[in-house]
């Protein structure tokens, strides 16, 4: 049974990419990280979904620098309303966030002898970070390949980003197939009860249910 | 005036690459790395270091899995006697290391409008370990710029490692002619009083002093 490192943030890309990865017959441990977002509750619907899938888990912590990103400073305004222009990276970007959470795995990857490492980055109906397009796949693929006891031995760590090319309806579809627990994922930038239903994150997620003619079991619509 | 990371982890080499940095001018924010060593003196030694240097600096804790190296784990054997063969990775490295570093490092350069990001890796008298080798620089360099919204916009972060192609004779020349404060520096893979002698680490650090003609302050031979 091969076994896999999933990027697991509670939303619901990346819980969908877990479950994936299950249905592939992966034995998979979840990292999930706590690096001073706004609110704590993604991660603990991230535990949640791990418990829920039957998975190992662990909640790492991270010291990025807190500045500079409305996911990290309260201070900032998250963007509202219709999801941000695709070619201008939005204020909620944490500059290297999907660097620093790669290279994690791929250090626990190394350790637990597991040679996937899935990540539910998107590039189609997504936030317009760099950091989940193809190209940076690509290129830090081959960093892995080159810096990596694994890589130079010749059993690489393969970075799986299997939502890539989808649209969030299509990651629904993909979702209610694969039986993921939609009502434990949590997209809303803000920690409050409910989804805000207007920043970029909930735009998109109901956008995606919409297109999908499914409803979300996570706000009932 | 240009402002640099520099990653610093109390050995020679790192501190003689924030000498090299300051001495081209460059502002610089150190960061040294909490990441579970055996033994926590190179952290207080490059705090001092940093210190001595009169550069800002963060000590950051980092969640690296404590298993499969003998820098990590107490119970494994640290290799003696003469250095590794250059043709086989040693019990000493920890899986991803500069990977996790250099993406922390970017994260911040990002966030403190730093344009270059230093490292003190080093491919001739080295410890044979992935991550230090210029194919993994330039393949990570590539990762960066296109992972990054200063990539994107064209304000890369550059990667520089200065020491990478020198012998380790060559870089004691060049720590005593940047009066580098040697005496603080500590490369030994142990924490005790005074460096063990026998680790690979100090193996190359004494062979790098006899052939450069120079007295180890550290160790006073």
């Amino acid at each position: 049974m091969s076994k896999a490192i999933v990027l697991l943030s509670g939303g619901l890309d990346s819980a969908t990419t877990l479950y994936y990865a299950r249905k592939r017959g992966f034995k998979v441990f979840c990292l999930i990280f706590d690096y001073g977002q706004r609110h704590k509750k993604e991660i603990a619907q991230a535990v949640r979904i791990a418990e829920a899938s039957h998975s190992g888990y662990s909640v790492l912590n991270i010291c990025l620098p807190q500045k500079g990103s409305a996911l990290l400073e309260k201070r900032l305004v998250l963007p509202k309303g219709k999801a941000s222009p695709l070619n201008k990276i939005p204020s909620t970007y944490v500059p290297s966030r999907n660097i620093v959470f790669l290279s994690l795995a791929a250090s626990y990857a190394e350790v637990l002898n597991a040679d996937t490492v899935f990540i539910g980055a998107n590039a189609i109906d997504y936030s317009g970070y760099p950091d989940c397009r193809p190209e940076f796949m690509n290129a830090f693929q081959k960093a892995l390949d080159a810096g990596t006891k694994a890589g130079v031995e010749g059993k690489r760590i393969k970075i799986a980003a299997p939502l890539i090319n989808k649209t969030k309806s299509q990651i629904v579809e993909m979702a209610s197939k694969l039986k993921v627990p939609l009502h434990l994922t949590w997209s809303c930038y803000r920690g409050g009860k409910r989804p805000c239903g207007v920043c970029d994150s909930c735009v998109l997620r109901e956008k995606g249910f919409q297109e999908a003619g499914i409803i979300d079991p996570a706000i009932g619509k």
